[in-house]
């Protein structure tokens, strides 16, 4: 997905989050604006908007000087979606279409990001995401929750290529793979810190080795753009029969890439939703095109 | 009110906002965006978040090659503010108190921006206005609605300043000045197109000049900042014993000054509500410290 106009503004609010965050002073937050107002003259927006976003956590990490500012929130949302795993498992056996509901969990799982602070507003997203099967049905029509397409292309596939997005949200994956255990899988991480994704020292901790091969893309953008991935993970990408994509950010990166991609991710944001026609927090499972 | 690093996103926003509503191109657009990218690496942020204002509108007049592309958007704010006049003044002189009506109605008048779509909103708003009086108590708590002041303030006063903020808000304003009409009232404008803050011509095609001089502030800011005044204004400023200041964005400008000021407004971005200690949405009625 290239990059909107309308993304511009939203980067220079994600780089001052960010530098709060890494708990940068007000001389070190302006630095960093002014860091990003030069990048943003350069910037190509044929990119997609993970490209900037690889630019500026970098430059709240080189200006802040913290490699790795988001560790402890990472550390904090793996342990809390630890601790929801014994529930989320037991709504997935009881459910009468254990792939879907397990499916609709690690969708519900990609709204652990920073901004989520309270374990009351978790509880209360997958309880809503129980209680909407209407809604799915609404999305199938507009291929924005093409389940039966997924359903299909995994039966067939024996490896599975799974890309996951944020720490924490790892544990929601975990219950998808459950339900795929027949299959070879491999578990994508980030090449580096970046925001709160997932690195393979996350999906370790969340148990992901017991069930898969955990693998760096060796990209450290906020989603998987191949040009700045390993070689080796462009040939595992290439060759791959089925690719699980996680997260919005991946979206961004992978959407132009002819692969046989299933995208799961909530809309996070009003350009992501305009460009899909959807509306903001709808659970997204799309075919790529 | 100094510029605080949270209002940089929020000028990129409003650029970009700017130069849809002035018609401009993708192209012409990002030419904008990039042009203010320069002048943020420029901004001394102890100018007010008024003074960027200023630079970024001048921008899209420039790059669009539009001198006033709001100018529609205020004509159309007159006239609908117009045919809600007589509704207003029956408002205003049905209630106990008629000049904490007419307050309060011209600040909801601060409501018409180029935002505000239907008539709808704005009689939601109006009603909403009236049946909040224990919201006002709550205020005045807090030094954010000081009507005794005022209401003491005013009675002492022969002359009044009243800055104006945008058009069709006028009618509003003119309700105000209508309560206060033994005293002078000078009647202050932009002294150019910015946004959809009135003009003299806009004031005229209100009937402010039935009731007061009309003057321009000389100021193409969306804010009155002295510096950019004419040096006429600046002694009429310097002089006035009585002066109300409609608008967040004057609030931003004038704030800082040691002048006998109420400040009339609707609190309407979360850094101002910081600032203040408010809510979004709140009516202000505060006395300059």
């Amino acid at each position: 997905m290239k990059t909107y106009l309308d993304c511009i503004p939203c980067f220079f609010k994600q780089a001052l989050d960010a530098a709060k965050l890494a708990g940068a002073n007000k001389s070190t937050q302006k630095k960093i604006l002014k860091a990003l107002s030069k990048e943003v003259l350069k910037f190509d927006l044929k990119e997609c908007p993970t490209a900037m976003g690889r630019i500026l956590y970098k430059l709240v990490r080189q200006i802040t000087g913290r490699h790795d500012p988001f560790k402890e929130i990472k550390q904090k949302s793996n342990e809390f979606a630890l601790s929801l795993y014994p529930r989320l498992k037991k709504k997935a056996e009881r459910s009468k279409d254990r792939l879907l509901a397990a499916l609709e969990l690690a969708i519900a799982g990609n709204i652990i990001d920073y901004g989520i602070k309270s374990s009351l507003n978790i509880d209360r997203e997958i309880d809503k995401l129980f209680a909407e099967e209407d809604r799915i049905i609404r999305r199938e029509d507009k291929g924005l929750f093409d389940y039966p397409s997924f359903r299909r292309a995994l039966k067939k596939a024996k490896k599975i290529l799974y890309i996951g997005d944020n720490a924490g949200e790892v544990v929601f994956d975990k219950i998808l793979i459950e339900e795929m255990e027949d299959k070879e899988i491999i578990y994508v991480v980030r090449g580096g810190p970046i925001i709160n994704d997932a690195l393979a020292e996350d999906a370790a901790f969340c148990g992901i080795d017991k069930y898969a091969r955990i693998v760096s893309s060796g990209c450290d953008a906020p989603g998987t753009i191949l040009k700045f991935c390993t070689g080796n993970f462009r040939k595992i990408f290439k060759e791959a029969g089925f690719i699980i994509s996680k997260g919005q950010g991946n979206f961004e990166a992978l959407a132009g890439e002819k692969a046989p991609v299933f995208f799961l991710f909530r809309a996070k944001c009003p350009v992501v939703t305009k460009h899909l026609g959807c509306k903001l927090g709808d659970i997204i499972l799309k075919k790529a095109d």
